[in-house]
C-alpha cells in the first residue's frame, strides 16, 4: 500500500520517535488549571491543591480487546479513553488528566497513528481531560494501548465498593446489553464481508447499538448529576464485564448480597429486537455482555425521593444479607436464579479462543 | 513443559485475571502515607496535600526492549520499575507509587508472572514505593509491561528541563557506559550459547556492567542527597537514550549550547576494559549507548562549592550560548566535534532491525 502515489503513507520509522512525540504534543491542547507541565519533559506536573487524587489504568491489546478488521483506529482510540474515565467516574471522581501509551508493530503508517490519536484527542476535548504524558514505541506483533487516567474528587466524596449497607437500593445509570449486540453485529458483518467484500450492509437500524459498541461514553455527566441531586452513593463500580460480575464485586467487597430484579433491568428497544434476532436473552446480555460503561451504585432507601422518576437512573434490586447471596429474580417471581460472573476474563477468553483456533488448524 | 510431573507450571487460564489480581494484591505491602487506596477498587486514591503530584510512564516490549533469552523475568521487573522511577527523580521529585500493566501471551505461565511481579516488588520495597494499580491482560504475541510512575515534590522543588543557563555547570550523576558494555556481553553469550548450551561462561570480571543493565537503579539517593546539600539544579534530565542525547535536549529546551570534555565523562574501569576487548571507544558508549540512568543535570556556578570532590557527582562541561551548539572536547583540545543524538530509537531500531533480519533471511 506504500505504493500509492496520490496518498503515499508515512513510516513510522521515517519520523522516528521524538518526531511523533514532537507531533503529539503539538496536537495536544491543554485545558485543565491542575496541569502545570504536560508532554515535554522527562514527567508531568501536576496540582490537585485539596483534592484527593484518584488513578487508574487499563491496557488494551489487538486480537483480545479489539480486532482492527472492524474497529476503525478513530473509535479505538476514542473508547479506549472513555472506558478510562469510566473507571474514574466509578470512584465518583472527575477525571482531568491522561497518559497514553502505544506500542505498534511496522505494519502502521503514521496515519494510523494520527487517526488513533484523533479519537484520543477528541474524547479528551469532549470530556475536558489533557493528555500530560505517554509512550511511543515499536512492537514486534500488533497494536497495544496502555491509558493511566488521573482524577479528582473531596474525600468525603470519593465512593468505594466497599461500602454498600444492608437495604441499600442497587441503581444502574442509561441501558445495558447494547454493546454486546453491537459487538455480534460487527462480527457478524464482517464474516459476510469476509466472503464478498463489494455487499454494503444497511446498519440504520442498529446505529444505537453499534454507536456503544464503538464509542461508549464515560458518565461524567452522571457523576455530575449526582453530586446536583446531592446524592451520596454508598458503593460504586462502572460495568465493563456485565452487570452480573460487577454486582458480585460489590456484593463480595461490602459483604452483602442483592437481588436483582430482572424486569427492572433498562434495555434498549434495539437490544430487545436483536435479542431476537441473534436468539439470546437481552437480559443475557445485560448481565453477562459488558463494555456498557454504564455506573451501577447503591444508594440509602433515604434518597430514593431524590433520583425517583429521573430518566437517567434505574433502580434494579436491593442489598440483602451476606447469606442470601447475589440472584436474579424473574418476572412475577417466576423464577430466582444465583447470579455467577461469566463476564470478560481476558485470560480465559484467550485460552477459549486459542481451542477454538486450534479445533479450527486440526 | 507442562507435562512435567515433579514441578507442573501452571497456565495463566487456570486462574484467571481476577485470580492473578487477588494474588498481586495479596503480595503487595502499601508503605506510603498518601496511599489511600491501593488495588482492589476502580482507580486507587491517593492524598498528595500541599505537594505537586508528578507523574511519568514507560512501556516496554519484547523483541524491542529486552530479550527474554537472556535476561531473566526477576531483574526485568525490577528494571521496568526503576527506569520509571528515574523519570521521576529526573524532576527532582521523590517517587512515591506505581501502576503496573502486563499483557501476556499463552507462553507464559502463572510462575513466570510470579517472577516477574517478585523483581517488581523487590524494586518497589527498596525505593519505599506502593503498586497502587495496574491491569493484567492477554496478547496474542510476547509479554508487553507498561509502568505508570507517579511522584511528589513541593512546588518551588521542581527541576525542568527548560531553565539551564548560559554559563550553568554541567553535571553528571554516577559513571555511565556500563549498561551499554552489559548488553554486548549478554548479546555474545547469547550467540555462545546458541552454539553450544554446554558452556557456564566466567561472567566475574563483567559484573560490574552486567549488573548495571540487568538491575539498574533509580538515584532517589540523589534526589535526597541534593536536598540535603542544599543545591537546586537548575535543569534536568535522567540518562536513558545515552549522554549525547539527553544533552541536547537540555539545550533545544533551555535555548542554549553545551560544552562537554570527553576526559571529564566518568567512567567505570570495566568499562574501559570492555571498550578494548570490543573495540569501541567507551565515551561513545557513554554518549549513545543509554540506559544508564543517571541524572544529568545542571548548576549555577555558585553552586559548585557545595558539590566539589563529591564522589557522587562529576562536572563534564558547561553551558554556552545556543548559537555555539552543543560539542564533545577531546583531551588536550585534541579535536572538537558537534554532539549528535544517536540514542535510542524504538521505531528507528525496529526499523534496522527488520533490515537486518530481511538481509539474514535473503
Amino acid at each position: 500500500m506504500f505504493e500509492n502515489k496520490q496518498n503515499p503513507l508515512t513510516p513510522l520509522s521515517e519520523i522516528g520517535e521524538f518526531g511523533l512525540i514532537h507531533r503529539i504534543k503539538n496536537a495536544v491542547k491543554l485545558q485543565q488549571p491542575g496541569t502545570e507541565k504536560g508532554i515535554g519533559d522527562d514527567a508531568a506536573v501536576l496540582d490537585f491543591k485539596t483534592y484527593k487524587t484518584v488513578v487508574a489504568t487499563d491496557m488494551l491489546t489487538e486480537g483480545v480487546h479489539f480486532n482492527l478488521g472492524y474497529v476503525p483506529l478513530k473509535h479505538l482510540g476514542y473508547k479506549a479513553v472513555t472506558s478510562n474515565l469510566s473507571d474514574i467516574c466509578a470512584m465518583n471522581a472527575i477525571p482531568t488528566q491522561i497518559l497514553v501509551s502505544i506500542a505498534v508493530s511496522d505494519r502502521f503508517p503514521l496515519e494510523a497513528i494520527d487517526e488513533l490519536y484523533q479519537g484520543i484527542l477528541i474524547a479528551c476535548n469532549k470530556y475536558n481531560v489533557d493528555v500530560v504524558g505517554g509512550d511511543t514505541t515499536s512492537s514486534n506483533s500488533g497494536l497495544i494501548i496502555s491509558i493511566t487516567a488521573l482524577g479528582q474528587q473531596k474525600a468525603d466524596k470519593i465512593v468505594y465498593r466497599n461500602s454498600a449497607k444492608y437495604n441499600d437500593l442497587l441503581v444502574v445509570t442509561g441501558d445495558l446489553g447494547a454493546a454486546y449486540f453491537g459487538l455480534q453485529i460487527l462480527e457478524r458483518e464482517n464474516e459476510v464481508w469476509k466472503v464478498n467484500p463489494q455487499v454494503q450492509p444497511d446498519l440504520t437500524a442498529y446505529d444505537y447499538i453499534l454507536s456503544r459498541q464503538l464509542r461508549p461514553e464515560a458518565r461524567v455527566d452522571i457523576i455530575k448529576l449526582l453530586d446536583k441531586l446531592e446524592v451520596q452513593p454508598t458503593a460504586m463500580i462502572d460495568i465493563s464485564d456485565g452487570l452480573a460480575s460487577e454486582t458480585m464485586h460489590l456484593a463480595e467487597q461490602s459483604e452483602v448480597g442483592f437481588h436483582i430484579f430482572e424486569e427492572k433491568i433498562p434495555m434498549d428497544h434495539q437490544v430487545i429486537h436483536a435479542g431476537e434476532e441473534f436468539k439470546i436473552n437481552p437480559a443475557m446480555a445485560a448481565l453477562n455482555g459488558g463494555e456498557d460503561y454504564e455506573l451501577l451504585f447503591t444508594i440509602s432507601m433515604k434518597d430514593y425521593d431524590k433520583i425517583k422518576g429521573n430518566p437517567n437512573f434505574s433502580v434494579i434490586g436491593h442489598a440483602v444479607s451476606q447469606s442470601e447471596g447475589c440472584h436474579l429474580i424473574g418476572r412475577d417471581n417466576s423464577f430466582k436464579t444465583e447470579l455467577n460472573a461469566q463476564g470478560w476474563d481476558a485470560f480465559k477468553k484467550y485460552k477459549s479462543e486459542m481451542k477454538k483456533s486450534q479445533t479450527t488448524e486440526e
